[in-house]
């Protein structure tokens, strides 16, 4: 990896705007110390130690007008995020303030950050990898357990330590068939060819489980858009409200969190669960547009990862209920879940009629009382299996890839592989065989950035929120 | 004051929520070390010094799971902004992340902050008085850079050390007053009259004028209101546009700041006027419509600091102008100002009719080209003008009120120095004379928070942001 040094301190807010106790604006660069100093009342700044704090004003030269009282978080490169000389100012977090502060650090000097331009140094200063600088955008916008986790773990190396041992791997491979190539003349065979096949097999398996957890790990970044059809007063509301309510004690401790994009979204044994509400089927009595509806609602059943058809045990016969599902989901490969609700107004003879019209089928009957809180569990335990019985069990390794990017660079890896792998099989000439091999390991390369291109890192970072 | 000690230890998120580069979750109490020693991956920072920064992860003792890499900066009390021991956790900026990090502090012994419950230890510990922590609320809050002055020198002790100049001129005065009546019955009078009746003219004299400053104070930290009214293609919005220009160049600098706000707020040497729209004047054919617009923009106008009203020159005229300025303000005392916009395409005889019209009316008359940006300093000096001609010379102090409250306990204590003047022209009894000067210096007092009340406290700092 190139060893970059910038010539150019940048700045940027690293807290999100708005109002709050405080603000923290963020300079990095050869600079850093030196315009903080210019610009701080105490100026045994520039030689104070990194890893240390200093209370001050921020002060304008210019006109001596103190702009806030701060504190100074000092870091001294190369131990420090982005291995420069960092500088952290904890300002009172205001939009004005936070102006103030941004508009004299530029008078002085620093530059404005581009999105993600503080990981970018990161990794070009050999801080951090390129997947793992991708983590911490991951990481920041992770809103489940399962999404936090897998990010974190990639932040900390653990994805990059396996494509290295798999990189490592097939480099010893490719170094002999190199070598191969230049006794080329002499016919020679350093490479044991059925070891170098069962070596490729095995690497090639280890990149199709990388490949396969892609699925699941799509899930886990994106969360499952699940619909929830049904009659009005099927008790949706009672039912997302049930669910939402451990988790919105917890949320209710954060401050001025909007709790609206909750409303539908609720986190399940660290999945994500996103539930797009419809327009109550049978909702209005003119045929036209109730037609509008349930045209509407097919629509969002197409684009959803499962069906939830909830209804009201006592308002609707099992037939009714299979009806439905089944015109919803016509020409749909779809994970369904039939839910019914309201058992403590249900008779026994009707929770008995809904158990026997289903057990045949193979759409799981869920049977609850929402507003008393009465089975939700089991609920729950159904939406989780819906999705891990399609995605856990065909992911074996430990890592989960999340991110588009590396698993296109793996289907990139897994074809050229496979090429190999015929290549050995059908005897292809040597020379065949390791210009297959190096293009696998070039697209291994690239999702941990030691093989990179600047319009790839653009496209990487402008993704990130400035002032990370 | 008393010297409060708390025993408990109390946490929140301190900057703004949403997702950032970093949030920080601010400790503080007796066990803020212990609790953030006890999650952190170096236990070396049970010992480590104040004022310094910290590496590690943040784990879940219970489950041994990493939630986060953070920093967390150390201050050792009574060097700190609560004066007791803070801990401040960088971590990254999910809410996701904020939220795990938040319940594991509170599973180790936090307990969740109240609103300004950090600022309001400070003021309990000694570390500032109660008009410098309310100070806080308004730095945070604070949207232009006069009421950013304003509210920086109330925080740095600035209007505190005035009062505490005021109180010790009165105690010292009272302190006679006092005296005389322990020797009651002796019928001594300590205190020269004559030099008390001066010093309390010179006292009421200050309280007075700090009371006057909180007519420019409230326009300071509340904004001016400005009506912009007019007929339909006057050029409202191109004037906005053409005000705003300068400042939006530095709103940008700020990701994510919402600029929706701005379109009709604009900083003026310091000062934030709020333009409020109305509906275009003569804006419907239709006349029963066109006088309920009318009258919305009336009622709006009663509610205004101030009217500007912008007519397209060569679209009106000067009679026409001076008609509807007046059906707009007939009964009320508003400063308006008189804008005619689109100078470069009226002729010199237009231009020259409006400014006879004008010459010998009280309504200031502005002549501007908004779209090419000519004549709008004159148009800003003006609206600076009219603000600080009826505030500004009120003001002789350099302290500027700008807290409701502090005006009230104002009012109160000049009402009782009023009271003692009266009592001393009059010859009022020595008893008498004292309890005022008392009920005086109590409400002086009240502001600094010399003398206060729980349920004073509490009605202030429940204004403030969680966190702070």
């Amino acid at each position: 990896m190139v060893q970059t040094i910038f010539s150019d301190t940048i700045v940027a807010l690293s807290t999100p705007p708005g109002a709050g106790a405080l603000a923290v604006v963020r300079l990095s660069g050869p600079a850093a110390v030196a315009i903080m100093a210019a610009v701080f009342s105490k100026k045994s700044l520039a030689q104070a130690a990194g890893h240390t704090l200093h209370y001050g004003n921020l002060r304008d030269p210019a006109s001596g007008e103190i702009i806030d009282e701060v504190v100074v978080a000092l870091y001294r490169g190369p131990r420090s995020f982005t291995r420069e000389d960092v500088v952290e100012i904890s300002c009172h977090g205001s939009d004005y303030v936070v102006r103030q502060v941004l508009a004299l650090l530029l008078r002085h000097g620093a530059r404005l950050a581009e999105a993600g331009e503080f990981t970018k140094r990161a990794f070009l200063n050999g801080a951090m990898d390129l997947a793992q600088a991708e983590a911490v955008a991951d990481l920041i916008a992770a809103d489940s357990a399962l999404s936090h986790k897998v990010a974190l773990n990639q932040l900390r190396g653990g994805f990059s330590q396996e494509l290295r041992d798999l990189r490592a791997r097939l480099v010893q491979f490719a170094a002999l068939l190199e070598l191969e190539l230049d006794f080329g003349e002499e016919d020679v065979e350093f490479a044991d060819r059925t070891g170098l096949a069962r070596l490729l097999a095995e690497v090639r398996g280890v990149v199709l489980g990388l490949l396969r957890s892609f699925e699941l790990g799509n899930v886990i970044k994106n969360g499952i858009t699940a619909v929830i059809a049904g009659r009005p007063n099927a008790g949706k509301s009672t039912l997302l409200n049930a669910l939402l309510r451990e988790e919105r004690a917890i949320v209710s401790a954060i401050p001025g969190t909007t709790r609206d994009f909750i409303e539908d979204e609720v986190s399940i044994d660290g999945l994500r669960f996103r539930f797009v509400d419809t327009a109550g089927l049978r909702d209005n009595p003119a045929d036209e547009v109730e037609a509008i509806g349930v045209q509407r609602t097919r629509q969002r059943v197409r684009q959803a990862a499962m069906l939830l058809y909830l209804f009201d045990l006592s308002e609707i016969a099992p037939a009714e209920v299979q009806a439905e599902m089944q015109e919803l989901t016509s020409g749909l490969d779809l994970p369904v879940l039939a839910v019914g609700n309201k058992t403590d107004l249900a008779s026994a003879k009707t929770i008995q009629a809904f158990e026997q019209a289903f057990s045949a089928g193979q759409v799981p009957l869920l049977l609850l009382a929402a507003g008393q809180n009465q089975g939700l569990e089991a609920l729950q335990m159904a939406l989780v299996a819906q999705v891990r019985g399609s995605a856990l069990e065909n992911t074996a390794s430990a890592t989960i890839v999340t991110n588009v990017r590396h698993a296109r660079a793996l289907e990139t890896a897994a074809a050229h592989l496979a090429a190999v792998q015929t290549g050995l099989d059908t005897g292809r000439g040597t020379e065949l065989l390791a210009a297959d091999l190096r293009h696998a390991l070039a697209a291994l390369g690239e999702i941990t950035g030691e093989i990179s291109s600047e319009d790839l890192l653009t496209s990487i970072f402008t993704q990130f929120c400035i002032g990370k």
